[in-house]
């Protein structure tokens, strides 16, 4: 992976900023973030501690935080001069967004960064679903091909009607391609939107009936936990597909996995789940689903530009330019 | 599969005309065109054969050829009546064009029928490839989810430049559908296309040279035998990909399996073999490869629409009217 360009401390004083981490231990920060050591000063909970630690915690005033990983209260009473968390993940399920308004800290995210890439990620599992891709695949490795000769045929993508639930960054670029391979797209999302060409359903089991796939692109809220239940996803169907590149607790997982099983739902894409990296083993026997390790957002190229955004606004943060990508600041 | 209505014989006279049948063994006529045996009188060799057959094969005037299945001059010899040959696949390296044409026989294809749903699945197999979905299906089913965590980075699609190796029905739906994931379209064709805006490279190792991925879409002929060629892998390298939808005998099959395995070719994408049902067992091992079993054409909607097809060609011809998607004829 190439890294950021690292011309020295930013701030020109040749004292390196402090930078507090908030990360699991197994994010590996100098292969996410290489450029981090040689630009500032780190403190990291999961390296350090003791006396020294405790004294430079009051005063670090920027903190990153990787990928997931929750920021609480108690994390946040640790570090009294903190002003501003940049966070690494498109979702930001992991963040009090109103505690952090309440303290006065601004918080970014990785903004539009790997909507593109997941946007691909929520096709490829569309198209692998109806055109059963993995399933032939799995059926070629196992040199089944010669002995069982034909392989039952898929379904067409075009034509098939789709409803995004959450039109929007992640979710208009999935209807953009999806309209390329003869989709009609239909939606739910917070509010209707303007200047789309889609049907809009304020309720997702209205937009289920009316749709033969679902993908959810949407963030997990209290109001998005489970809202593909099992009403939503009888009213989808024996025939109907759920694809979810968002959040595994989107959908009710135990719920669907029944249904899988039992015929009533015809498939899914799932690239996250509600216990990650646990999958319920009911589903590895199907070969109606198909399951990637919440990967969606995964390319060289978004990490790149995922480090250029960190580096950009923490140094933005020092000199006092515009953030990008900050989250609840205009919401 | 929905059949094709069966109204009676369609020469309003109460005699069922007679269809002549060319097929392999693995062809089940009754799955694949339900409607034949109520609205014609069938003639098989496979199934019939002696003294009656002999004469009845002397008085057909159209045949019916199911999928791949050659049709040779001996074929031709034996039914001296034969006017018109319907034949339902979509590539027709398997007929012998210009016999038929100074015989003065007509033949009819699959034409447009299969375009959209191949050119899908060449989609899916890029994404795939790039992506590496069949692989994650893979990690995530063998349980090492939990075991090995972090899943290598794939490649962006979005920003790939991507060659079409003939830009007929099928190369533009591809292009079309690329586009909307943000790749560069170039292609190579045995023409210019006015009315595209993708460069034209008339050399094939000149395209693989400009471009990141290859996909095949073009027909088998001699001219194209072995198109992709140790030359053009290695022009397209390390990182290029090739993803083949038309004919095995596109690339030269031996050649790209030992630069997959050495690395010096990045990733392929194959429905199609030189050599089907069977697969060069190298290539089972490799995780840089999206193997199908020539499934691309294969949705219930494109078989339902074939058997219209055929249905309306042979009606067409016993009633003196246009025939659809004819082969040759305008060439």
């Amino acid at each position: 992976m190439a890294a950021v360009a690292s011309p020295g401390p930013p701030s020109g004083t040749g004292i390196r900023p402090l930078i507090l981490i908030n990360r699991l231990a197994r994010h590996q920060l100098s292969a996410l973030f290489p450029f981090l050591q040689t630009r500032y000063r780190i403190l990291d909970p999961i390296d350090e501690s003791g006396p020294s630690f405790a004294a430079l915690s009051k005063s670090g005033r920027v903190m990153l935080c990787v990928g997931p990983t929750p920021i609480t209260s108690d994390t946040l009473d640790r570090y009294p001069s903190l002003e501003c968390v940049v966070c690494s993940s498109a979702g930001h399920d992991h963040v009090d967004v109103a505690e952090f308004r309440r303290r006065g800290i601004r918080v970014t995210g990785a903004g539009d960064t790997f909507s593109d890439d997941v946007a691909d990620f929520a096709v490829g599992l569309l198209i692998d679903v109806l055109r059963r891709v993995s399933v032939a695949d799995r059926f070629v490795r196992s040199g089944s091909w010669p002995a069982e000769g034909n392989f039952p045929l898929g379904s067409k993508v075009g034509g098939k009607r789709v409803g995004i639930v959450g039109l929007g960054s992640i979710g208009l670029r999935v209807s953009k391609r999806l309209e390329a391979l003869g989709c009609t797209i239909a939606y739910t999302s917070k509010k209707v939107k303007p200047h789309v060409p889609f049907s809009f359903h304020p309720n997702i089991t209205d937009l289920a009936t009316a749709c033969d796939v679902l993908v959810l692109c949407c963030a997990l809220t209290q109001e998005t936990n489970h809202i593909v239940d099992k009403k939503v996803m009888l009213a989808l169907g024996k025939g109907g597909i759920v694809i979810n590149i968002g959040r595994g607790a989107l959908i009710d997982e135990k719920e669907m996995v029944d249904l899988l099983a039992r015929g009533e739902l015809g498939g899914a894409g799932l690239d996250v789940f509600e216990n990650e990296p646990n999958v319920p083993r009911e589903l590895v026997g199907l070969d109606n689903v198909v399951l990637s390790s919440h990967v969606s957002y995964a390319t060289h190229e978004a990490m790149v530009a995922l480090q250029e955004l960190v580096a950009n606004n923490i140094d933005s943060f020092f000199s006092n330019k515009a953030l990008q990508a900050e989250i609840g600041g205009n919401e």
